[in-house]
């Protein structure tokens, strides 16, 4: 583990512009797809064997497609929570300081500068890169999510047979 | 404020290649969806506090896809306008002096010179980038407008609080 | 017009990866679609006025989605033409030393070369690039037309109203 | 054939994120489509002449996707092997020192140390790079396997007449 570790216990992953790039393919319908890319859904099986892993998203309307992808074919839980009730959601389940939250939103500012460790993705705007612990160099939906579990792995978790994978 | 400010009274968004990243995906039947990008839904509710905002779109063929995301999901109003009705359209509605517009296409040229202040896209054509008072460090889709509404924010509208975030 | 300006009596453009970012889309029943990019069509309507435009396709299994953007939406016409057969197709018309052609594939190589003024994209393989006349600073479906488009207008066509505008 | 040369007598290629750009474009219904690029079903044609050429996937939810491309479309085998038996796979079908392996993924790590010549895309992890032969300037999507294509036929199979395309 790095001088930097922290006592994990809980890990929290926002949805889009994280495991996706960002983007709502919109149709005349609405919102059609979301778009999900490689590696992640991988090392997320990786980092579940040595923390218990959350799924929030803020996005009502292509809740039910991030609901398909996290729940159905990954087999992890995601819980609509909207920016302005993660802290708190947050907060219930453990002490902040034990919490590690991804997320790429400006308006995520305020939980990345609350929890032990804050991650966002190369491609969040400067704001929410200057508040965040660690900063992938992968943008969202091109590994970054990927690139987190990798660190948290090595870095936070001690597990150096993965050292130098990103 | 900074010493550039003017005094902004009307703020009109060009959606495609501003919104969107320019792209248009196509079927058998044509026109079937166009790729919306995070963050600018939310920084658009913030600069909604401090002047009128309008959209406009020349693309009658996907005019209900864009009309779907704008008035639908994200409550503002769109309205179909062309290219050469535009300053007319906008002149109508206050003196162009006081009208910040944002648009993509080499079709802007003569809005982004006409207006108080014109803001372009990163991918903008360089004559396009030329002709505009400020032009974003991304690309349309790619949080583009969130960073037109910082930087109107704070540099035309004195909300230093979001200072530093683009 | 530029010191290299021939005297071009017919442009050709191939469609994938040129208007489009070479991408096709996927799903269970075939190709789903395609994606085109800003600028391009505007572009194209004022070389319109300056020169006859022809469209060619050798991908037949997408070629109604192709043809309904080009023929239905810009009004051009597009035929299907094998890149073994695209330069007797093209001689058919007139000179090659008159054609102005822009193609992104290696298989485009010995038009290319053939052609007044070969045309690629930035994002063609090297190979590709060393054969063309021009190559766009911008990738195809990302306004690498558009680029053409002026390059011919101000070089070729003595259209100096344009320049500086790519 | 270059000094580095080895005898290669299959080629296999995995599917998502080296013949895509990795991405799936998820709707309501799950998995909808996955996105092929430009230049590489060209560039096989080639390489099968001088190779056998097979494609795996560990996609099973995408499948039918894949399968539709590879079979359908480009007229090669595509089987479903999971990245743990990838290399017992490919030893059934003859020494793993003779055969060459194209992958993205870090499941892909043992595969590519494993095989004659690894190759794996620039878009890869910093780790699966380190792990490859011969790391492709492309990403996957963007040309990747016509490069790598390039490189097997120029480095491994001396096909002089295509050195300098990519």
């Amino acid at each position: 583990m790095s001088a930097t570790a922290v006592d994990i216990q809980l890990i929290v992953f926002d949805v889009d512009g994280v495991l996706t790039d960002g983007r709502f393919a919109y149709g005349r319908e609405g919102k059609q797809t979301k778009s999900f890319g490689p590696d992640d859904a991988d090392a997320l099986r990786l980092l579940t064997a040595v923390a218990p892993i959350a799924f929030v998203s803020a996005d009502h309307r292509g809740f039910p497609i991030s609901k398909r992808r996290i729940d159905g074919d990954m087999g992890h839980e995601l819980t609509l929570v909207s920016s302005d009730r993660r802290l708190s959601w947050m907060a219930e389940r453990g002490p902040l300081e034990h919490v590690a939250y991804m997320g790429d939103s400006f308006t995520d500012i305020p939980i990345l500068r609350a929890v032990g460790i804050g991650i966002t993705t190369a491609d969040a705007l400067p704001g929410v890169r200057d508040a965040a612990t660690y900063v992938t160099q992968r943008r969202g939906g091109d590994r970054a999510v990927a690139e987190a579990c990798f660190y948290l792995l090595v870095e936070q978790f001690g597990r150096t047979e993965w050292a130098g994978i990103v």
